[in-house]
């Protein structure tokens, strides 16, 4: 604005310039020249309505909902949600922003994409980056050692958003906690010092060949060649359960005490999964490294085989919607005394999973309700708006989800399209007749039938013929 | 961290002070004085067990949500939201922070309490201050004219938190909006200049006495002592549609336009109170003038008139739990050529009535339970983790919440209290004998009545127990 408020003074001083010459009656030229000099001083201004000028936009990243992704988004969440309460978990919630201090030393190179806030005296404050080390400060605060809790929220990471791919800075993580089982990745047998950026030449794996991945490792990481090729070995297999009991039988790798604990524990949750019938659909993945810090033992990741490939549907790149694992060591950097806590759990990637439910919903042209009303108020003739609002009071006493219009006299026909548009089952329609009568005429809008209903009926009429229960797609 | 470490180097260099003149045997008295220095020093470094320093707490104004804080959230939420959808709203979300511009020159003085992002790069951005913006900000972007929505959000604002009383620089903000009716400001007759200086005074009157709220008016804010008197005659009255009738006939008041016409407007807004049958629980009251500066009509607030008062509970000053009124001016102030749309909404502050909730609770010291488990698997005796294991993924398959101990061999009687600590109502047992015949004991907690249930029909045997409605509080 300060610009702005500069170049509009070099305006009207250029202005009063023209005008003096033109008074001075000045030769045509010299009038030409200051008066393109003005021109080109306006042009650079822009255009001026008298409002102030600025982009009507959401911040880079960040997208509103409309009533249809919202309606998405929850059923989405539904589904979600509804199997965290199967399994018995509790809700809990954090604020937004987090002391800046609690948030350092958590996340590894990553930290350079936390939103920091502005120092305005006071505290200094940092947006969540993800709801593990908020949950972490919460156990240690709280001093909880056992909590199956889900929490659903947006965290906040200035990454560079490819919002067609579904990822955006602002988005959702839910998390899940369970108790399951102990460490991976010390099998790869990496030396300890390089352990975290042979890890993320590893996480590679999945977008790059093995031969680039191995170039990064020796000739930008000086890993020797005979070292990669040892990783490369292990890194490149995957399997179930026998491959866990394969790598068991290593004569290397079950001399080291780490990579055999891990095994140990796979082989369990192998038990388990089979237990619970799953085990064919987990793959043991050498490959998978993860990028954070804190995950100390299992680590997964649910990643969508094939995407949606239906008729006029544009195949998305979604991959991972949901990872996770076991991070023992954190909620003990919050604990005066560094007590540890064990903690295993997932982060679901609801936007991913928002964008294909969309992306389905619009390639079947299927129709999404917004709302949840069962019925519209309507009249058939003019002067009937004390009784569509006596009436419309009547429903909302009784629990029955109705509207009107907000118009004086609506025509029948342009309320009977607000239904059609708007996915409303049912019009109780009143007439000078039917007030007459004592009833109410419900109409069916999918079948055009109208019955004539009594007044004191129609509450109990309309309850009957919506109580179909809501499918969750 | 700076500091700590310039106090380590200190501490360092008098430590080896002090081993010096040891080694140089110096005097006692000297050394003495040198270890006092060190100690002193160390004393300001604080304890070290080589973990680093910090306060364990969420951001000043803000708070964590336990499963039993979430418990009552959810249940007052579940109230407001029915009777949003039973009106037929739409919901909405939009990004936590705005561009800074999209916030500025729309709270007045309240501005100071924004929180602004640091800038690293990019947009300058600020956490949202409220809903109603971004709601003004979000129909001008996708030029829309016709809406009814709620948006369930927190907000943030940098006040000083008073957080006994339900206030907290996070809290959350319900906002649904509907077509009512227009202005009742303009009524006051104060002069158009000074018209918001006196509205905020006015404002006061909830809190301090009439003769204050004049020498406010009138000392400092120069108006008239007769303007002043004249206002106070009007804002100390309130009662219902009569008053809006007698105000009519005010032969001043009623030559004033915008008087006029909001006074018409509160005329028909208490037709349709009266046609709801809620006119009684409204109150016309002239020294309603609410602090906004986006407001152009129709205002409103809603008040707890009694405090909950029950045995043992403290009275809470909770005052107003929900406010709002008309704002016809804030869209167009994001469209580019200003056109305006008549929007009115309300803003319920959750925050408060969780703790009226809560304190209820806590009273009547109700159990409220944080998961919805409907059974738990236990086994009577040691080696049937597998059983276990089994039996809940067929629950879980079938739709039932259920849950298990996550202990090798628990005993029957730790699985019994952790029932009744968590308010899980039935206990699907196993045990040798059950196995071999096919049956599982399922337990009452609350009679302690057992009975044996074929496997097969266990899924319908605790549909059936638990298939009570919910009961909302």
């Amino acid at each position: 604005m300060a610009d702005r408020a500069a170049l509009e003074d070099l305006v009207r001083v250029q202005g009063e310039r023209v005008r003096g010459l033109k008074q001075q009656k000045a030769s045509a030229e010299q009038i030409e020249e200051e008066v393109a000099k003005l021109l080109k001083l306006k042009a650079q201004l822009g255009p001026d309505e008298g409002k102030p000028k600025f982009v009507l936009k959401t911040p880079k990243g960040t997208r509103d909902y409309s009533p249809r992704q919202m309606a998405v988004r929850e059923k989405v969440f539904d589904v979600i949600i509804s199997c965290f309460k199967r399994h018995g978990a509790e809700v809990i919630d954090t604020p937004v922003f987090e002391l800046k201090e609690t948030l350092t030393g958590k996340y590894g190179e990553d930290s350079k994409l936390i939103y920091d806030l502005k120092d305005q005296g006071g505290e200094l404050l940092s947006l969540r980056y993800d709801l593990t080390v908020p949950f972490a400060r919460y156990l240690a605060m709280n001093k909880l050692t056992n909590i199956k809790r889900y929490h659903i929220a947006k965290v906040y990471r200035r990454d560079n958003p490819a919002m067609t791919r579904g990822r955006y800075r602002e988005f959702y993580q839910c998390v899940n906690d369970r108790r399951i089982l102990d460490g991976m990745f010390a099998i790869c047998g990496v030396p300890d010092s390089k352990f975290r950026t042979i890890c993320s030449s590893v996480d590679k794996l999945d977008k790059v060949s093995w031969e680039e991945v191995k170039n990064e490792m020796v000739g930008e990481k000086g890993l020797a060649p005979e070292v990669a090729d040892r990783i490369g070995d292990y890194v490149q297999q995957h399997g179930g359960v026998s491959l866990v009991e394969q790598l068991l039988q290593d004569p290397k790798l079950s001399q080291n005490k780490q990579a055999l604990e891990g095994l140990g524990d796979l082989k369990l949750l192998f038990e388990y999964l089979t237990l619970f019938g799953i085990a064919d659909k987990i793959s043991f993945d050498l490959s998978l490294a993860r990028g954070l810090d804190y995950y100390t033992g299992v680590i997964y990741e649910a990643v969508l085989l094939q995407p949606p490939a239906r008729a006029g549907e544009e195949p998305l790149g979604v991959g991972s919607v949901a990872a996770g694992g076991r991070y023992d060591g954190l909620v003990g950097m919050f604990d005066p005394k560094g007590r540890k806590v064990p903690c295993v759990g997932l982060s679901i990637g609801v936007e991913r999973i928002f964008s294909i439910v969309e992306q389905r919903l619009e390639a079947l042209e299927e129709k999404v309700r917004t709302t949840e009303t069962q019925v519209l108020v309507a009249s058939a003739q003019k002067k009937l708006l004390e009784e569509r609002l006596k009436l419309v009071s009547e429903l909302w006493d009784a629990g029955i989800k109705a509207e009107l219009l907000y118009k004086k006299n609506p025509k029948l026909l342009n309320q009977l399209q607000y239904c059609e548009e708007t996915g409303i089952p049912l019009v109780a329609i009143i007439g000078e007749q039917e007030l007459k009568d004592g009833v109410i005429k419900l109409r069916s809008v999918a079948s055009r039938e109208e019955v004539d209903v009594r007044r004191e009926d129609l509450v109990e009429e309309i309850k009957r013929r919506t109580s179909q229960p809501l499918c969750i797609c």
